[in-house]
């Protein structure tokens, strides 16, 4: 049956794009602006907005560095933020329910 | 590593308490609309609004009834809804990943 308390789910982990990201980086360990941008078939200024959001809430941390002349940014989940995405897992399949198992 | 192609997320059901409707009733056949309320802790205003935009998707079916001099209204999942929700969960764990597995 599950448990059926939607307030558990993260609004900011459940927005698709920032659950895209939040799901890469669990999932990858890192990756880079480019990377997320391909990989979640988003645009630049949709993903730099998103991603802005999850930076301001401590979930993940945005390296820049140049490398041979070029701008490279690495993304990382930090300890909160992988915290908090395993605590909306569970929210969320505690309301999916039976669904999940299926 | 999954699928990390959000856009196959569907909006219409992704939305939180849109969520919980449609997943109480892919779990439970049918409930009744105070059965909802108060098992997802929303507010009836609330609850006939995303159950509007779920009706308009021809996802769930409203009955209402007269028993007993009280209204009572029974929603349930429309084959589309099902199908829907399918598609839907299939997408959200292909984006999950490992996520979901552990």
């Amino acid at each position: 049956m599950g448990n059926h308390n939607i307030d558990q789910i993260s609004e900011i982990i459940h927005g698709r794009l920032r659950l895209g990201v939040m799901s890469y980086l669990a999932n990858e360990e890192a990756a880079t602006f480019t990377e997320l941008k391909d990989t979640l078939g988003v645009t630049q200024g949709n993903l730099s907005v998103q991603m802005r959001k999850l930076e301001d809430a401590g979930y993940i941390e945005v390296e820049k560095k140049i490398v041979g002349r070029k701008p490279l940014t690495t993304i990382r989940l930090t300890k909160d933020g992988r915290d908090a995405f395993r605590v909306y897992v569970e929210a969320l399949t505690g309301v999916l329910g039976n669904a999940i198992k299926g």
